[in-house]
C-alpha cells in the first residue's frame, strides 16, 4: 500500500510556484495577485479564506480580501465583480461560496470574467473543460488529476468509479478521468444517490474516487485488491478527545480499505491540501508570466 | 419489443412547433428565423443543410443560407458571425461543420453568441448543460432525451452504457443521462476506444446508447434481455441494390438485438429524424415567443 501524500505534493507545488514567482519578480515583473470576495462570517468560509490568503503569502502572491456584511445586496456584489473584472492588477479572484440566500449564486458566477475565474466554476470554463479544451479546472478535480500524474498512476483503459455528482467534484472529475489524455482515458462510471448495486460496481473498479460526504462509507468488503482510492470526503465528526471537539473523517474506512489498496489518499493530508495548491496554480496561469 | 419511432415523434414535434408558430404569427409576431452558414460544397453537408432548410419551411420558419466558397478567410467568416450576432431579425444560426482546415473551428464556435447558438456547441452552453442548468442542448443528445421522455422510459436508477465520447453525442448524453432529472438519474458508464471488457459492461446495462460509427457493432450476445437500445450510428455502407449505391447502417445489429430489447431505435428512422426536430425546437426557444 502506497500513500498518495497530498500534503507533500502540495508543498512541492507551492515550492515550484514560489520559484517561478521569484524568477519573474527578479526581472521586475509584478507578482500574481489573487483576490477573494467573502460575504458574511460563516466559520468554515473564514477558515478557508484565511488558509488561501496564507498560501498566497507563502508563494509570494499579492492577495486582497473583500469582506462584506451578510446584508450586501446582489447589485452591490455584481458591481464589485465588474470592478474586479476590469482591474488589470488583479489576475484572478474567487467568490467564496455559499452566498446568502438573497443573492443569486449563478448570476454572480456568470458575471465573473472567465479569464479571471480561477475557481473554474464559470460555465464557459466548465464547458471548455468538458469539451476537452485547455481551461481553468476547478481546484479539487484538478488536484486529483495532479496527484495521479505525480505518482504516475496508470489510468488508461482502467475502470474508474466516481461516487457523487456535484458540480465542484464528482461531475468534473468524471469528465476529466474519461477524456482522451495521458492521465485520463479511463472507463468511468458515475454513481450517485439513485445508484443501485453500488457494491457490485465498486468491487470491480480499478480506481475509486469518492466525493460523497458520508464518513467511512467505503468499506474493505466493497473494493478489490490493488484498487486505487481517492477520498474527497471531508466531514467533521464529533470527537471530544480533540482540542477542537471534532475530527475530520473521509468517505473511506482507511484502516480496512488501505489493507487492500495499492494507492490511497489519507484524510486529512490527501486531496484537501491539493485544492489550495491548484488554486494557486490556476492563479499563476491567470498571471500568464 | 417496441420501436422507438423517431420518425413519428419528429413529425409530432414539427406539428406542435408549426401550431405554435401559427398561433404567434396570427397575433402579428414575426416567425422564428434560423440562419445557416455553409463553407464549401461537401456532399453530406449540402444534404444536411438542405434538409434543415426544408424543415424550416415545413414549420413556418424563415431561413437564410449563407453559402461561401471554400477559400473564404477565417477573418471574413468571423465578421459574418459578428453580423449575425447583432442582427435582431435572426434568432439562431448554425455553422455547418466540418470547416476547411485553414479555419480554426473552435475560434468560430466561440464567436457565436451563446444566445443564438442553437447547435449548443458553444462552451458557455455546454458548460451550463453540464452543470445542470437550462441551456441550448446539442440536437442529437437532446433528441435522445426527448425520445425517452415521449415513450416514458424509466431511467432513474438504471444502469446506462454510453459508447463513444464525442463532444456532439457521447459526452453530452452521458452527462444528461446521469443528471438529477426525471428522464436522467441513471448510473452512467462512458465507454470509448480505450475501454476494456466492453461486453461485460454491455451485458449488464439496462440502457445502451451507441454513438460509435461502426456498422452493426453491437450484437445480440452483448446485451441482456429487456435492454433499451438507442442507436446513434449512421454509416453509409456500399449496397448496389440501392439506387444511391449505399444503405445507412447503425451501430446495432438490429435483427439480432431487437429480439432481446424492450425498446429499440431503428436506423434510419430513429435518432436521425429527431436531430433536426430538436434543432427546430432550439430555434423556437431562441425566438422566445
Amino acid at each position: 500500500m502506497n500513500i498518495l501524500d497530498g500534503k507533500k505534493i502540495s508543498l512541492d507545488i507551492k515550492s515550484e510556484i514560489k520559484n517561478c514567482v521569484l524568477k519573474n519578480t527578479k526581472k521586475g515583473l509584478r507578482p500574481p495577485h489573487l483576490a477573494a470576495i467573502l460575504v458574511g462570517n460563516d466559520g468554515a468560509s473564514l477558515t478557508y479564506i484565511n488558509s488561501k490568503i496564507k498560501s498566497c503569502d507563502e508563494v509570494g502572491y499579492k492577495s486582497s480580501l473583500y469582506h462584506y456584511n451578510i446584508k450586501i445586496s446582489e447589485q452591490e456584489l455584481l458591481e464589485k465583480i465588474d470592478e474586479l473584472n476590469s482591474n488589470e492588477k488583479i489576475d484572478g479572484y474567487i467568490v467564496q461560496l455559499p452566498l446568502p440566500k438573497h443573492i443569486n449564486q449563478n448570476k454572480v458566477i456568470n458575471r465573473i470574467s472567465p479569464l479571471k475565474d480561477v475557481d473554474g466554476f464559470h460555465p464557459q470554463n466548465f464547458g471548455s473543460m468538458s469539451q476537452g479544451f485547455d481551461s481553468f479546472i476547478p481546484a479539487t478535480p484538478h488536484g486529483i488529476i495532479e496527484l495521479i500524474e505525480r505518482y504516475e498512476i496508470k489510468t488508461s483503459g482502467k475502470s474508474c468509479l466516481v461516487i457523487g455528482r456535484s458540480n465542484i467534484v464528482g461531475r468534473p472529475i468524471s469528465i476529466l478521468m474519461s477524456q482522451k489524455s495521458k492521465f485520463g482515458n479511463a472507463t468511468v462510471t458515475l454513481a450517485h444517490s439513485n445508484t443501485k448495486n453500488l457494491i457490485e460496481i465498486s468491487k470491480s473498479a480499478d480506481i475509486i474516487i469518492s466525493a460523497l460526504g458520508i464518513p467511512e462509507f467505503l468499506k474493505s468488503n466493497m473494493v478489490k485488491k490493488g484498487v486505487v482510492v481517492i477520498d474527497v470526503g471531508i466531514t467533521r465528526v464529533k470527537d471530544l478527545t480533540k482540542k477542537k471537539g471534532y475530527k475530520i473523517v473521509g468517505d473511506v474506512d482507511f484502516e480496512g480499505v488501505s489493507k487492500k489498496a495499492s494507492y490511497i489518499t489519507p484524510v486529512p493530508g490527501g486531496v484537501g491540501p491539493m485544492t489550495i495548491a491548484m488554486l494557486l496554480k490556476n492563479t499563476l496561469r491567470a498571471r500568464n508570466f
